[in-house]
Formats: structure tokens, sequence, C-alpha cells
């Protein structure tokens, strides 16, 4: 392949200066100059309207990213971000990750869930004034409230107008905060999603890995209400029309072209203190990735007995294993690149030219001495922290537990409920509601609870809780097998009715309830709410110091001639760089584009290699000519991480060229210390999207709503 | 690395001319042209003077190639093929195979053994018409007996004079006889091998991969008679004086570059038949491999309780070793290419396009099947021919067995002698003898034969031999332990001296023999012969047949437009081609050379990436620059076999830059069916081994002989 040999000498030559930075798009005036040397050819001021083309067709959805590519609300996202929807549509009869789904006509179109949004950029405001007069010079457990309180009130005024989603963000530790206000889209339908053998072609196997085959890319399309507002489903909705979409390139892509990535990356870390990494790299990754990996096993070993608990928990345990497969993919960078010695000898660095700014310095060196402090008190009771919320959070008894909670917070006046428990929530919280009875079984929920129970009774006497030992009555295995037979054969709440009835019970009535399983889960709030407290004392402490910190931090990096932007945060970030592979270790080139021959070469006929029979034949009837027209998947050196899934892949007109889906096993870890030399995003090809729409699966109605008709 | 980009286009560009082909000597004005175009900068006429320059300078080992790089008679090979050398001077105090060894002067030179030889090019002979005119239209067994005895008649005339070692080469299955004349070197001694976590670093995790980072490189020097004739090991003896030694390429080795291999590939079976393929392919490589795996995990588990074990069997492990990755190798890329269903395709080509020949293809036609019959009737006895062999074969019992033969050949004259016990073979012979005691201990050669006993228990009746039957005494594994300790407590001639008096016993003296173990091989002797006797029968056959059709395969191929070249067969073959990388699978490229970097980047600090610290100290010292000017191993696209091991590598200019050592995995296959796609060969860089000497290992003595010295 003549693009792959051209990206190889591109990789290297380019090597050196690999795109670290997830920018704002307030930063877009100060990387103009570096984005118009990668390749941009738009105005990057026509980038910075982030309400007009092409950054308005760029949608949340709410940990993925999507975007419009077509006048009618046709919105394009990865098979993985479409997942849940795909899976909450399948049946044993009919299932839809196997086989795929392809709504022949707009009434065909089924919707994606309660819970599953769209969500358009509006706009976004600076409101670093407003908490920090709310906040003042409080500490702890006031400040963190007053800060809750200032977000709630900014919030309700900014969603006063029906429609509207706002989000508080904070950047560098809140330094900055920035309220962005959202369209909501509440009607969102499953339009067309690959056969799984496409979708998820490669599966576990290759996650994470290059060279890649997989065709991860899925349609759906957001609907209005008559009026073009937001609306719930209903079928007399209509398509809602957003302002902008984007139209695919019409160009090749090629090895070296710029590319950028418009997306809602989820979390980083890259500015944690040197003692926050290695709570992680030594605890979280080792440690709980471990009990990731022995539940995992209970569920896999549970669903090969019963196909219907297997469709239950797919996703649930496909976001474990990635969450797995990624700290483990953490580690290995971690120790190839020794992240913690360059961590130690950062952070050593900027403290010693503090000291060296004599009393200008002085600040922020007690706010790092704090938060240092804030660390390790987190770390002396993480194991119960863990227990306690996996506990808490499982399926059934979860649900419960929030219904509790709901009823407690809904006696406060809106605007002093904790978050999630609002009136504005309580469509997503009904969607959860209603959800459970596809995501869990009782067996399986008392398998997982006594895993996590059996971890609980190992904890010391003083983490204990006095409710949930009174429940157990015992430290062993047969106690809490017996505490756990004797609750779930009592529950009458396993039915969705039921449980919708107790949503709009009062504290009273829940506290009063007979039922074993709600008794427990009204026993565990006190806890909770206690525990909540107690990380909300530390949030506040954090929001004192961590801000003072950072500041220094970005003055000594500026100092050093260095780009400074804020970890991510789920908001709005631009990454942008150059078509290209990589070198994974001496003598070994990866090569930019993958083939469709590679997608018939790994095909064994058993998942994850079950490539379709069309597709193969598809493949096999083609000229060397016609296949090299059609790469399929293919790397750059952008900066991504989770969130970023289903993006946008710009190229320099601002076209579609791809959907960022995953990143190389090699960057994982710059999550925490980014390696510019490793780092490297993977997107599936539009030329492969618009290959499968017309040959293997075909939709050419959508291929011509998106101006893609051959 | 730049060098690394450069190749990686190359490998595609180039791809489509990978070079098959292993040419005799005397094909040489035929490849002029192609040998020009690759970039030979010689005059293809001086490669034909094979006493000359450079050609004068490759020697062979017996198994290996080397070449001379001094005027006083120093060769330098393959670490691997020094190995034997290597292992026989190693003691459990001084383990020369990890510590390496480095004469301070050639005083400190030891001895490679009695076997050890170098063998120099004197002459070749075509001596078809002469075995023609002894074979006659003689067929079976008495064709094999006569071309055997023009074959020592031919040997024992070239051999009149001393010095000399002839052999008798058949091409393309008997239609062409030649007879190498080679002076034979008898004192053959060790002068420097690298510590082996650098001649064997990677081992058997690394054999046949890319990227490779071996130092497979070691030093003997050959010894003469002060009479400048080949004599015996004496400390008298003076370094032989090469007509030709090579020099050291002075400009730098890069991607695309041509270079050229000379020396003695063992076996290739191009031309055989599909069934024949297909028996090695569905038989030979699966099952006989699995016996390899079984008894090699037996003497690792022996070896693992005893030190003193796993030295004497470390060459045989490793060989198996060998065998049994190789044979993997082959069945991978059988499947990869459908090696199968090309082998059937090209002989029914063949087969079609004889038909079409009318009459002329007549004879051919019938040769062919004759040739399916001869390969029908081996496979029919193919489980017994192992077992037997592999029993009669075993370490002291092996031994027995050839004093007993020697002693029935030596009652007939020299030249009616069963070959390998003539008069010119007992130097050999008697090395054989002497080395077997640091080769085998007593305890595992009883638990090897209890193994390979277990299998022959499982033959059918028909093939059963009542010899073997009644030492035996039964079929159970208590039989074969009871016999076996038995035989083994009651001998007394494991010693080397009581073998070695044996060698002058009579036949009579020896069948007389009370000795327990002897008795076994005694009985076992008239078995072997008459098996002897059968493939000889076989080989008669096929050397009347098979020539017949091969003309008809090189006319068919000629008329293809096809090259055509015998398949190797331990005689001197040239293969030439350019430095370039290869695309083991889409999305990767594998570029041609491995770095410096590679060799830290492997280590471990465990066997076999226990890279010494010397080493990993040296690099860490060098520039980026530095570095880049000691490539470590390099790939290309020629076309060698086991037995080109330690084969010099020269640029265009007839000069020395390096070792081919392996091929790449992907080529282990094209012994049978030639993949031009994936099929390099793996040569470690004369640049590295002048580095490893000057910074690792230090012998500026031997640099500055060889004209390195910096």
């Amino acid at each position: 392949m003549r693009l792959a040999v051209l990206a190889a000498a591109l990789s290297l030559s380019l090597a050196a200066q690999a795109k670290e930075g997830m920018w704002v798009p307030q930063q877009l005036p100060e990387i103009a100059g570096p984005l118009a040397q990668a390749g941009l050819e738009l105005d990057p001021k026509q980038l910075a309207d982030l309400t007009g083309n092409p950054m308005g067709a760029v949608v949340a959805l709410g940990g993925c990213t999507a975007s419009f590519v077509s006048p009618d609300g046709l919105v394009v996202t990865n098979h993985h971000c479409a997942y849940g929807a795909i899976q909450l549509n399948s049946t044993a009869e009919r299932n839809l990750m196997t086989d795929g789904f392809n709504a022949a006509t707009r009434a065909d179109e089924v919707s994606a869930g309660p819970t599953a949004r769209v969500f358009v950029m509006d706009q976004i405001t600076d409101v670093t004034d407003q908490i920090g007069a709310a906040a003042g010079t409080l500490s702890g457990l006031p400040r963190q409230q007053a800060i809750e309180k200032a977000q709630k009130a900014l919030i309700a005024e900014c969603e006063a107008e029906a429609g509207f989603r706002c989000t508080l963000y904070s950047f560098f530790g809140g330094q900055t905060y920035r309220l962005f206000r959202q369209i909501e889209i509440k009607d969102v339908r499953l339009v067309y999603a690959p056969p799984g053998s496409i979708g998820n072609y490669g599966g576990e196997v290759d996650n994470w890995m290059w060279p890649r085959h997989t065709g991860d890319f899925s349609f759906y399309r957001a609907y209005v209400g008559k009026d073009g507002k937001p609306a719930a489903f209903s079928p007399d909705n209509v398509p809602f029309k957003p302002k902008h979409h984007l139209r695919l390139a019409t160009e090749s892509l090629d090895a070296g072209d710029f590319v950028m990535v418009a997306g809602y990356p989820g979390t980083t870390n890259r500015y944690a203190l040197y003692d926050e990494f290695q709570n992680v790299a030594s605890w979280q990754y080792p440690v709980v990735g471990q009990h990731l990996k022995n539940i995992v096993a209970l569920v896999e070993a549970a669903g090969a007995k019963d196909a219907d608990l297997a469709v239950k928990y797919a996703a649930t345990v496909r976001s474990w294993q990635n969450a797995m497969k990624n700290w483990d993919g953490q580690l290995e960078g971690f120790r190839r690149i020794d992240a913690a010695g360059r961590k130690q000898a950062e952070e050593q660095a900027v403290l010693a030219w503090l000291k060296s700014q004599g009393r200008d310095g002085r600040a922020a060196l007690a706010a790092h001495e704090r938060l240092v402090a804030l660390a390790a008190d987190a770390r002396a009771t993480r194991e119960r922290d863990l227990v306690i919320s996996q506990i808490a959070g499982t399926g059934l008894l979860g649900n419960l537990r929030q219904l509790h909670r709901l009823a407690i917070e809904s006696a406060k006046p809106d605007a002093e409920r904790a978050p999630g428990y609002q009136q504005r929530d309580l469509p997503a919280f009904e969607g959860g509601v209603r959800q459970l009875e596809k995501r869990y079984t009782p067996a399986m929920e008392k398998q997982l609870l006594a895993y996590w129970l059996g971890e609980y009774v190992k904890l010391p006497a003083t983490q204990r809780i006095a409710a949930l030992d009174t429940w157990l009555g015992g430290n062993d295995a047969a106690a809490i097998t017996r505490a756990l037979d004797a609750t779930y054969a009592g529950t009458t709440l396993a039915g969705t009715d039921a449980r919708l009835a107790l949503m709009k019970a009062d504290r009273a009535a829940i506290e009063a309830h007979a039922d074993p399983l709600l008794k427990l889960a009204v026993a565990l709030t006190p806890t909770l709410i206690q525990l909540e407290d107690v990380a909300k004392a530390r949030a506040g402490d954090n929001s004192l110091h961590r801000p003072v910190y950072l500041a220094a931090v970005q003055q000594y990096k500026r100092s050093q001639g260095q780009g400074v932007y804020p970890d991510a945060n789920l908001s709005l970030r631009i990454t942008y760089g150059n078509v290209m592979g990589y070198t994974p270790k001496d003598g070994v080139a990866y090569t930019p584009f993958t083939s469709l021959d590679g997608v018939a070469a790994k095909a064994t006929g058993t998942e994850p290699f079950d490539a379709p029979k069309a597709q193969l034949d598809a493949i096999r009837a083609m000229s060397p000519e016609q296949k090299a027209a059609v790469p399929v998947n293919f790397l750059s050196d952008l900066d991504i991480t989770g969130g970023n899934s289903g993006s946008p892949v710009l190229n320099g007109k601002g076209e579609l060229v791809g959907l960022a889906f995953d990143g190389n096993w090699e960057s994982v870890s710059s999550n925490w210390v980014f390696d510019p030399v490793m780092t490297r995003m993977i997107a599936v090809d539009h030329r492969y999207m618009v290959w499968v729409m017309d040959k293997v699966y075909p939709a050419p109605h959508l291929l011509k709503e998106m101006g893609a008709a051959k």
C-alpha cells in the first residue's frame, strides 16, 4: 500500500512534533498559527464560532461525541457509543448487536431509549466571578456547598427557558468556571448500525490495538416536537433541523494530511500531583483492576449458561473490560516511559522553581502542601470507599437506594436538592428506573453483591458500617449468602411498575416500607450521605488550594516555553495534527492506514473475527485499485481520550474524513503523562463507512441523505 | 532511524521481484545480467573463479558456511555454528556458552574438537557421464548399489592425494552429478565467541523472528602442518594461509543496497511431488513435531534438576527446538500461501502440459506415475521407520550399533564398505566415539529410549522387530523400564576407552561380547541393514525416474519464462538481491535494520534477554549519531536455507557486510513453496560485530588482524 509507506516515513520525520493539547475553544486565537502550519485551510476564526459551520455540527451524547451529517438531523457516532441503544432494542429473537439494524424508512427508526440525548451547543459563558463571589474565603464542606448552591442557581437561571441543558465546567482545578448551554434533544432514534462483526470487528482482542479493522460507526436521528423544540419521544415528533451539518470529504485523505477533532474528552489528569498519580499507578489500576477481572469472570461464567443474562450484562461487562484493558495498558505505558520518574521530576522542578521565586512562590508552595495532605487523607479510606460505592451502586439495590434518596431530596426546595435529584434530573432518573429490568438479573446481582460483601467483611472494624453489619449478621460467606437470599427472596420491587410507583412516594412511606431490599437501601443512606459530605469537604478544600498551585504550574510551564491547556473535563475541546503511523519498537513501523485486504486476512469465521460473508465476497470481487480507494482505519497524532469516541475527524477544509473511536495501546498512559512519541488516535475512515453502506449492509437512502450517493 | 524508513519503502516497491534462486556457480553466465542490474559491481566472471577472490575465501564447515577474513586463516561463522565447539570446551567451572571465549594469543586458541573441519574449495568436476555409465538401465537396489560403487570409486580417485575431501552431489534428482574436491583442514581452533547473551541474544524466543538483535558470530582459525598440508590437531601446527580472504566493507550498507551470499544450503524440496509435500505437511511436521516437543520436555525437566545433564544435552535440545519451531513456521506458511493448493495446481499444470505434448510427454508422465507410487510405498511404513531410526540413533546405544556395523564393514574391501564406515571416515568416526561422553547421560538416555519404545510397542504386529520384542519381553511400560534398567545397569561400555577398544575389535568378537547393551545393538543390526536396502532400492528407482520427470518440469518452467535452478543439496550456491524489509501484515512494516537501542529495549536481565551490563553501559554512553553507525541485524530478499548459516554476506564490491544466520518466520515454508512476498534472510551486520569486539568484549588483536582496527 503506497500510502502506508509514505506514512511510515512521515511518522518518523514528524514524530518530534506530536500534538499534545486538548485546546479549549477560547484558545483558538492562541493556536491559530500552529493550526495553519499543520495544514488547516479554514480561517481559525471560523472554528471559533461554536454554533457556526463546522463546529455547530458537533454534538455531545453524554459520554460520547457525534455530529450532524444531514439537514434532517442525521447523527453519526461510533457503534460502541450506540451500543446501549442497540442492546435495548435487541431481543432473543432479533439480536441487533450481532445482526445490525437498518431502518428502511424513518418510520422504522426506533427509540434509542428514554435516557438517550443529543446535546447541541448553544453558548458558553465565563462564570468564574460568580462562583468566586459565592465561595469567598470559605473552606471545606461549607465552601463546596456554597459552590454547589451557586452552580445550581446559575444552572437554574440558564435552563429557565425550556429545552436547554446547562452544565458548569471547572478548569485548572477551579481557576476558571464556564457555563455551557446546550439544546437538549430527548427523542433520539437508532437509524443504522452495521452487524457486530463489522461494528465491533476484532472485539476485545483488537481493542486499543493497531493494526485495526473496525467499522465502529452507527447513525442516530434527532427528533423534536412539531414546534421544533426538544420533546420526549412521540410518534408525532419530527426530525430536528440542525443549523449546520458536516459534509463528507470528496478528496482523498493521505498520510501526512492535516486532521482535527472537535469533541468532548472526559478526563485527563496531566496536572495531578505525583502522590495522586502514585495512588492510581500502585493501587487503583493493579488492585481495583483485579477486582474488575474477578467480577467479569463471575458474569461470564453465568452468561455462558444463560443467553438472556449475557445480553442483559453485555454493555456492563464491555465497559468493565474496556477499563481493565485500559488500566493494564496505562501501567505498561507508565513503565515504558518511566512515568513515575518523570512525574516526580516535573513536580520537583516546579517546587524548586517556586522556591527560587522567594516570597512570590510561597502561596503556591503552601497550597501544594495542603493538596498533598488532602491526597493522603483520601488514600486512608480508599478500600472502604471502593467497597461501599460498589455495593450501593449495584443494580436493583442501587436503584432502590436512589429512590430513597429522591424522596429525601424531594422534600427540599428544588434549588437545595443534591445534584441528580432535582426536577431537571427526573426524566433521566425515570429512564434509569425503567431500563433496569433490561440490565440485571436477581441471581447475578446476588453474586456480584456477595463478591463485594466478601471484600467488605475484610475491612478494619473502624471502617465498618453498623447498618450493614446488622443486616449481614455475620462475617463469613454463609452469612452473606443467607442475608442476600432472604432479602432478594422477599423483595417485591424487582418490577418496573413497583419502582416507578416509589418515585412518587414520600420519605416516610419509603422508610416505613416492609420490603427487605428497600429496608437495606434505607439503612445504607445515612452512611452514604456522610461519606458524600467527607468527599465534598475535600472537594471544597481542593477548590481552594488547587487553583493557586496550578496557576504556578502554568507560569512555570510558560516559562519553559510549553503550551498550557486545562485537563479534559467533558467540555468541548479541539485537537489537531496529521495522519501518521509510528514505531512501536525497533525494526517495526506501524503504517497509518489499514486496508480491506487486512479485514479479510483477519477473518477466521469466529467471533470477534467473523467478518460477514457478504463483506468477504465484496472484497474478493474488487481490483487492487478499487481496494486502495477504501482505507479502513487510520492513525493520526491527535490528543484525545474517552469521551472523544464518535468525534468527527475533519480535514483542512472542515469536511468529515472519519470518526475517532480509539487510542493506540501505547497512548493510554498519556491520560496521566503525555508521550508524544507513541500517542496516536485511531479513526474509522469515512470511505470505509460509505463502502459498507454501499456494498455490504446497504443503506442507499442514508448515503443519498448525506450527499454520498454514487 | 532514517535507513529503516527508506527500507520500508523499498521493501514494497521491490517486493514483486524478490529473488528466488539458489544458483549453482555454473549458472553465473546465465545470471550475469540480473546480477549487474541488482547492483553487483564486480565482473560476474570474477565470481565464477571459485578459487579466486572473493569466492575462494568462502568455506564449508559441514552443516554451516564460513569465510576466511585474514591471511592467517582466521575464519568467521555464526555463534550457533561454533556452538558445538563452544560447548565441548565448556566445563561446570568455565561455561563458554554463557561467558564467551576470547583467546588472548594464538597459543590460547583451543581445539574445536576432533570432528571440526574447514573445507576449502579446490575444484568441481561434472561426472554425470561416469555415473550414467555405471547405472545403465538398472533399477531398484542394484541401481543404487551401482551408483554407490561408482561414487566410491570416483571419490577414492579424487581423494588419492592426501589432504582432500571429495563429495558427489546430485542435481535435479540425478540429472547431473558433480564431484566437489575440497581441502580438508582438520585442525580447527576456537578463537573468539561472544558471551551467549550476545551470540544467542533472544534465544529460542527470537529464533526465526524479526525484529532481531543477535550477535550471531564467532571465530575459528584453520591450522595445518608445518608443510602447509592438512593435519590432525597438533601443538606444532601452524595457521593455514588461504589464497584469499574477505575484507570488511568500508562504505555504509543501506536499505536497497545490493547484497549476495555464497554458501552451502542444505536441502530444499521445491521440486517435490504434491504427494511428497503432503506427507510432510500432514504427517512429518505435525506428528513428528509433537514427538520432538515431548522429548524436549523430558530433557528440560531432567536438566532443571541437573546442571551437568543440561550442559550435555544443550546442543541436542537446541537442534530439536530449532526443528520444531521451523516446522511449526512451515505449517503456518503453508496455510498462509495455500502451499498445498499451489503445489497441486503447479503439478497439474505440468501434467496437463505434458499431455498436450503427445508422444514427447509420455516418458515423463510415466516417470511421474512411478514416483507417485514410490512415495506411497515410503509412506506405508513411516511410523516404523521413524521409531526404529530414533531408537537405533540414540546416544550410547547408537554408538555401539555403529561400532558393530564398523566391524561388519571393515571385513570388506574399503571400496565396498557402506558410506560412513570407510577408511576415510574413521577419524570422524573416532571423534564421534570420543565426544559421546560429553553428549549423554545414561539416565537421560533411558528416558529417551523409553519414550520411543513406548511408540514402538504401538506398531502393528507386521512391523515389529523380533529381536527387539525378545529383548523387551512385554508390551507395557513396566517391561520397557525393566529391560532398559537391566541393560544399562549391566553395560561396561559407557566409558570412552572401552568403546575406542571396540573400534579395533572384529565382528566375531563384538557379536560374542557379553555386554547386554552391545548385545541389543548387535540384535538390531540385521533389521537396520534390511531397512537400509529397502530405502536404497527406492533411491535407485527414484534416480531412474526423477531426472526424467524433472527434465520435463524444467522444460515447462522455461516455457513459462521462469528461472530454473536445482534444489539445494549442500553444494555451493550463490543467491543475490537487496537489503529490504517487508510487510508481515496489513498496517505493519518491518524495517530492514535493527539498532543498538533495540538491543537495550529488549533487555530484561533474564536469559535470553540478559544483555551484558558492559554492552548496555556502552550503548547508554553513545550519541544518536554513534548509534546510527552501528546497525545490529538486517533483512534482505535473498534465498537461503539451513546450511547457509555463517555465510558471508558480500556487497557489490565483494566485501564482507555481514553473516547470514537465519530466515524470517514467514520464509521457512519457502523450502517447499517459495513465497517471494515474505521470504527474507536475516544477517548480523559487520558493524555490530566490530563494535562488540571493540567496545563490549574486546578483541583488538583480531580487529587488527582483519584490518578493522580503529
